[in-house]
C-alpha cells in the first residue's frame, strides 16, 4: 500500500509517496505561491500528485497537511494565518477531484503525532504527545489512541499554554504563551533582546539555529535563552504530563534540531515540575523523521482513513 | 434502574441511592474512621449499603468515588492522601463480596465529571471539563464523550497545572500550581497573608468560605484574595479551552458555593486568555449538584458500568 502526503507549507508544498514500511519511496516540492490564489494553488498541486502518482504506478490515498484550523470530517480549511484568503475552502473535494483518489485533510501539528505513530518513535504507544517547535508552536494529542480534535475541531492548542503570566504579547491576544518564547520566532526575539548584556557572545546571527548552536557551544547568550526556552516547555510539558499522563512526547519542527542540547535541558526541566507519581511514567524524545515529517505525517492521516475504510467494510 | 452512589471522603462516607431519573431517593452518610484500617471501613460501609439496599428493595449497581490514584479497571485504590496506609488495596472486591452487587471504584474528580454528564450540567455534551475546588483542586475530563484516564489511569490532575511560576510550593513538590491558589486551602492562605495590609476588612476568619462572602460583600480583602484566585482559575481555564476545545466547563467543589461573584470573575478572567476563535465555543458554570454531587459522581459511575455491560452484551 501507498500513499501520497503533502505537507503544505506557506512557502513550498513538499510531496512524498510513503509505502506502509514508513519508506519514501517518491518525493517533490513545488513552490506553493499563495498570492496566485486557491484555484490556482489546488491546480498545481493536483497537476505534481498526478505526475507523481503516475510515475510509481497508482496510489492508494492522499492525505494532505495545512496548517491553520481544518474541519477534517470535510476537508475544508476555515482559516490559516499562511493563506489569509482561504476562508472555508473545500480543500479536500477540490484535490479529490483532480486526482482521483480519496484525500484527507488534517491540521499540520496534528498530523505530525499520528505521523509520529505510524512511522517514528510513537509506534506502538495509544498516548502521545506531539510539539513542533517551528516559526510559531503546534501541538497534537493521540489519547487513549485517538487523535483529540475538541468539540469543534480546533482542541490542542499546546502552543497556546500559558507559561509566563503577564509575559510577552502572543499573536493569538493573550500574553506569555509557550510559542512567545519556544518557537524559532521567540529564539530570535531573546536572543536580540538580551545581545547587549553579553557583549562576550559570539553569536554569528539571531536565528533559532544558531542560537542553539552557540548554546551547545557554550556561549553565554545562547544558554541565557536555552535556560529560558526550556523553562517555558518544562512547565508547558509539566502541565501536559499532569494532564494526559501520556507515554511519550515527541518534539519536532525546525528547532528541535538543536538535539541533545535542547532535550536534556528540556527534560531536566520537565522532571523539575512533575510529581512523583507520574516519574517514570513517561518520555521525551525528538522526532527523528525531522525533515520529512511533514510528508510522513500528511501520508499518515491518509493509511489511518484507508484503515477506518477497511475496518469499516469488515463492519467494525 | 437504581445505582448506589458512594462518596468516600477523608471524614465521611455519603452514600445514596439515585434512580436515571437522577432523583436521590434514599440518602445516608456515615463516619469514614480512616483511622480503624481499611478492614473495618470496608465492612461499615458495606453494612450501611446493604441496610439502604434492603430499604429501598434492590439495586441494579454500585459506584464509588474515592480520592487519590485508583486503578478503575480493577477497582484498586493504589493510593490516596486520605487515606495514608491504604496501598495497593482492591477496594472494588472487597465491597463486591460483602454487597453482593457489582461495584465499579473511579477518582472523585473523574466521578463528578461523569456525574455532570449524567445528571448535572452536562447533559447531552461530549467535550466536558470538570473542576473541583475543595480542599484541594481535582479535575475530570470528557473528551470525545470518553472519560480521559491517561496511559497508566493517572492523568486529569488539572489542580496540578501551572498558573504561578516560581509561585507557592505544592503539596506535589512542584511551585505555582492552581491548587496552591485556588483550593480552599490556598484561598485561606491568600487572605492570612494579605490581612496586614486591608485593616479595614471586615473578614469574619480566614475560611474561603467567608473570604468569599467578603468578596460578595465588596470588601477589599475579599475582592483581592478573589482577583488573584480568578486569574489563576482564567490562566487554567484558557489553557485548557484551547488543549480541549470543550463545550462545557463545570466548576465544582465547596469553593464554588460562592457562586455568581466567583463566576463572573473566572468567566471575564477566562474570556480574556482564550484566543478568537474559541470564543462562543465554550461555557463554564457552576455545578447545581453542589452537596450531592459526590452521590451523584460515585453513582454515574455505576451507571456508565451498567450501560456498558449491557452494550456489550448486545455485541456492540
Amino acid at each position: 500500500m501507498k500513499v501520497l502526503g503533502i505537507d503544505l507549507g506557506g512557502t513550498n508544498v513538499s510531496m512524498g509517496v510513503v509505502n506502509e514500511e514508513g519508506k519514501i519511496v517518491k518525493k517533490l516540492t513545488i513552490e506553493t505561491r499563495v498570492s496566485d490564489g486557491f484555484e490556482s494553488v489546488v491546480q498545481r498541486i493536483s497537476k505534481a500528485s498526478l505526475k507523481l502518482i503516475e510515475s510509481i504506478g497508482g496510489i492508494d490515498g492522499v492525505g494532505v497537511g495545512s496548517p491553520g484550523s481544518i474541519e477534517h470530517e470535510h476537508g475544508i480549511v476555515r482559516f490559516s494565518p499562511n493563506f489569509p484568503d482561504w476562508i472555508d475552502v473545500p480543500l479536500a473535494s477540490e484535490l479529490e477531484k483532480r486526482i482521483g483518489v480519496k484525500v484527507v485533510v488534517e491540521n499540520d501539528a496534528n498530523a505530525f503525532v499520528v505521523g509520529e505513530k505510524w512511522f517514528g518513535s510513537g509506534k506502538g504507544y495509544t498516548d502521545i504527545i506531539g510539539i513542533t517547535l517551528g516559526t510559531g508552536v503546534g501541538g497534537g494529542v493521540i489519547s487513549n489512541g485517538q487523535l483529540l480534535r475538541g468539540s469543534t475541531g480546533i482542541g490542542a492548542e499546546l502552543g497556546h499554554i500559558v507559561v509566563e503570566p503577564n509575559g510577552y504579547m502572543c499573536g493569538c491576544g493573550n500574553h506569555g504563551c509557550l510559542e512567545t518564547i519556544a518557537s524559532a520566532t521567540g529564539i530570535s526575539r531573546l536572543a536580540k533582546e538580551w545581545k547587549e548584556r553579553y557583549p562576550k557572545s559570539s553569536l554569528a546571527d539571531f536565528s533559532a539555529k544558531s542560537v542553539m548552536k552557540a548554546a551547545q557551544a557554550k556561549d553565554p547568550l545562547g544558554l541565557k535563552v536555552l535556560e529560558r526556552v526550556s523553562t517555558a516547555l518544562g512547565i508547558a510539558l509539566g502541565n501536559l504530563i499532569h494532564i494526559f499522563n501520556p507515554q511519550l512526547i515527541v518534539i519536532g519542527g525546525g528547532v528541535s534540531r538543536a538535539g541533545e542540547v535542547l532535550l536534556s535541558a528540556v527534560k531536566r526541566r520537565t522532571r523539575e515540575n512533575v510529581m512523583r507519581s507520574f516519574w517514570g511514567t513517561y518520555e521525551i524524545v525528538l522526532s527523528d523523521l525531522v525533515d520529512d515529517a511533514g510528508i510522513y505525517g500528511a501520508a499518515s492521516m491518509g493509511f489511518e482513513e484507508i484503515k477506518s475504510q477497511s475496518l469499516e467494510e469488515k463492519g467494525v
